[in-house]
């Protein structure tokens, strides 16, 4: 059986069963055997990572940076394997998917990760001179990070965007493996706890756990020791765990199901069918449709045109091969809301059934009319994760208006419109509408594509996530989930964290921006402002 | 019976009962008749308030700005009026409190808020220019207030610190009256209405019940036409509204009780006795102890400076003729606190019964050794709100921190210590333990004034709060609780917010701070950058 991570120390687990992964390309069990941890290992991992925290908190955020730059170099030397693991377990292609995008993404996370840390500027330091006030926001504690099946590298827990915004603000990490890529995630916790050693932060400051009991995992999240949570995955779980965070008073930030609806407008079918018919494709079916952004859900108003890219995606649909889906839980799932959605009453206009070899399903397409979405609304936003997606053909722009008012809230709205301004007024007329149901809103363009921007949002409204004023990529932007705000008040110079002393600590463009006064500068208290 | 606000108009409430306040300091009755709203109250309301969040979004900054600065202006030319309700209702003396400090901290708010609508920084708008994404923090839509019963004016739900903070971002406001001033919060409503009327913001901008069942409260912040709710007051029914909020996924931001933790080091009694002596009890009694930030509770190292410090306290405390409570309600509370206390342990040094005329409480002064502290650290963390403050006297430094070490979470800590430096290491020991457990820290100085500081927090973690990122005075900072993340992912730039185009729409010191590219500046996109 395989050890946990317990306070820098590979050991075994103190656990009440075993499970193994499976490849899905075969659907044969793996070899390597993972333990269940019983609450004792997740007890042991809260307490070491409490003084964790605290030992953390003295260190300055260029400890932190020279860990998550050290890291970042030990998954790229050690790549190959990382990616053959992760194809094993995860089914998806070892290049370019795995080793030529997922990976690179991963370590520019960690070392973008690692510039914020070492800068500072995401705490928003923030001064008052002449009350003598001063606020920051510090590190809330230890975060427990529960990683997706879908990105074996860029969401693991061990690894990906939460870990690194965790630590690069301070916060030790509590990393629960995903049950289908457990190797893969050790592998990556192997080369965590390597660089932890190597540079010096607390022996807690990345410890796995690989899976517990629901109830264990539900008093994870609400013990007083943690600081936070990061949940990425399905809603059901999301929820339970939520729950009991919200119980306890304890944050817990959630990224859930979403849909991500396109609207197609008829100017930008007019002006180019083949295209957004290739973009839609292309989007709907990249990775299996296993992405949180996928876009699964098209609102149309009826037309020629709309049957027409409707006949066009749907033979596109049945030419491409499936591919390996992540497990046999993912098609099993996918079928189930496949079936929901035609028990709804969406009419099957290609797939709906498990293919083969190992773990795949037809690329699915449904189609139901704006009168049924009306009707059941709900039924027919059910996630199908996975490459399923369902068109709703509305008869006029005015029932496309009200389809698009009982959307849920996502994380993605994307529109096509005409370049020539044909359909402005109808965007105009719509996009108000859909604006607040999405966290972030796309002209022309597929919402697959999550770039780690500063100006990204990757959240959105309940139930796409559990706040929509954070967001789980981009940096500095996804560090402020880990915050907690503290203020200084009349607090005596030397007491003072550095980055609220009058001399700004760092040097140069690695200065952090700090808003003394109303007024956002890199320069020291007192220093003249810069001209404007 | 007396009018509720909704949508601009003030007609008959659809009550289920009524209710009147008294006068605290006689007990006796007053004479306005208020409703208890029936659901169809608060439905109305949130439809309305529906409509206007969609009209208020289309309206720039600086037209949310003229109302509350007209507001402002209104609530100063009514202030004798207003002054006199509040005394009638509160029993807190017409000046200086009320005419001199609280309202014109109340105007102060709405000015500074004003400020920040027009300006526009605290959205943070965000701008990756090779990505050609953007993001802003967007108003989140309606939201509740439901206001406290110690701050008549500055927090008052229908003209405090959160209306002004959640209309400066651009949401309409649904105020719950607190019930023991419910003919204030009309008289400000009948300002926010008429100016909302002269400054042409929808009508519903402002709208006002006085009291709802319980289960229509937590049906109100459950509602998913609602952005948020803003909530101060008892931690009982704070948490109930949090579990109704929770379980829908729609933000609650609470401000709840708090012992505000005192250290009087030794160093700091040695100094400077009379002075620790003065301030604490100035602190402590201001008000009849009726503050959020009211320091209740004092930990000391036992020696003959704290025998002193404590008979000096008790000195103060007997000297003092006790002013008037709030109401019955307070009165009664605060009894059950210091009976709850003394059943647990404390000795009671002072006070410890109800006083006279009216409503009152004698100044009661309570004490606790160490050792008995952590037996039971929850039970003597109990909030007496009001005029009453427990002594913990502990052993030796090592007790203190343990002490410390089982505190829960506040919204205030404060350290005294000496000014040559006897208590610095003791402070280092000290602080580490106490600064994750409050808000804000304060060096030297009682926790009772709460500056309307960019740099405030007037938060902390739980359960001081709901969650410990967000401050519920400080401008602009308080406005981002009611912000929703929105990013704009290659939108053509005629579609964008005005604030997220390349040309920054303010002009001179009223542009908004923008983060481009990481630089904050005033600038446009493309600008030269400042010189550093």
């Amino acid at each position: 059986m395989e050890p946990v991570l317990i306070d820098g120390a590979w050991r075994p687990a103190t656990s009440v069963g075993s499970f193994r992964a499976a490849d899905p390309a075969s659907g044969a069990p793996l070899p390597c055997e993972f333990p269940v941890s019983a609450w004792d290992d997740v007890d042991a991992a809260l307490a070491a990572a409490s003084t964790a925290a605290r030992a953390l908190g003295k260190l300055p955020g260029s400890a932190r940076a020279a860990f998550l730059a050290r890291f970042a170099d030990r998954i790229e030397a050690r790549a190959g394997e990382l990616a053959d693991t992760a194809h094993r377990e995860t089914g998806l292609p070892r290049a370019p998917r795995l080793a030529d995008v997922e990976l690179p993404r991963t370590t520019g996370q960690l070392r973008q990760a690692a510039a914020a840390a070492a800068e500072g500027s995401w705490s928003a330091p923030t001064i008052d001179t002449k009350a003598n006030i001063r606020s920051i926001l510090a590190p809330c504690g230890p975060v427990a990070v529960f990683g997706p099946n879908n990105f074996p590298f860029a969401f693991n827990s061990a690894a990906g965007g939460d870990l690194a915004a965790a630590v690069a603000a301070g916060c030790p990490v509590i990393a629960k493996a995903n049950t289908s890529h457990p190797r893969t995630t050790q592998l990556l916790a192997e080369e965590a706890c390597a660089a932890v050693r190597e540079t010096g932060l607390p022996a807690a400051t990345v410890q796995l756990v690989y899976r517990t009991g629901h109830e264990d995992g539900a008093r994870l999240v609400a013990d007083r020791r943690l600081g936070a949570s990061a949940y990425t995955g399905s809603r059901t779980a999301g929820l339970a765990l939520k729950a009991a965070a919200d119980a306890a008073g304890i944050p817990i930030y959630l990224e859930l199901s979403s849909v991500n609806p396109v609207l197609m407008l008829p100017g930008a079918l007019a002006e180019r069918l083949q295209a957004c018919i290739d973009e839609f494709v292309d989007s709907s079916l990249l990775g299996a449709g296993q992405f949180c952004t996928n876009p699964g859900l098209v609102l149309l108003v009826g037309s020629a045109a709309a049957e027409e890219f409707i006949a066009g995606v749907k033979t596109k649909f049945e030419a491409r091969p499936p591919a390996p889906l992540l497990s046999a839980n993912v098609c099993a799932s996918l079928d189930a809301s496949v079936r929901t959605l035609r028990k709804a009453g969406a009419r099957l206009l290609a797939g709906g059934e498990p293919g083969s070899p190992g773990v795949r399903y037809a690329h699915t397409l449904l189609r139901v009319e704006g009168d049924a979405f009306l009707a059941d609304a709900e039924a027919f936003q059910t996630e199908a994760f996975g490459n399923a997606a369902v068109m709703v053909v509305c008869r006029d722009t005015a029932q496309l208006a009200a389809c698009i008012g009982l959307l849920d809230g996502n994380l993605t709205g994307s529109v096509y419109s005409d370049t020539a301004g044909a359909d402005d007024a109808l965007y105009d007329r719509l996009v108000p509408l859909l604006r607040p149901k999405v966290g972030r809103l796309l002209d022309d363009k597929m919402p697959t594509g999550v770039a780690v921007s500063p100006a990204m949002n990757h959240g959105g409204p309940y139930p796409a996530t559990g706040h929509p004023g954070f967001t789980a990529v981009g940096i500095p932007a996804s560090l402020r989930r880990f915050g907690r705000l503290e203020c200084f008040d009349n607090v005596r110079p030397a007491r003072l964290p550095p980055l609220l002393r009058d001399a700004n600590p760092g040097a140069g463009d690695t200065r952090a921006w700090r808003s003394i006064d109303g007024v956002w500068t890199r320069e020291n208290v007192g220093a003249p402002l810069p001209r404007l």
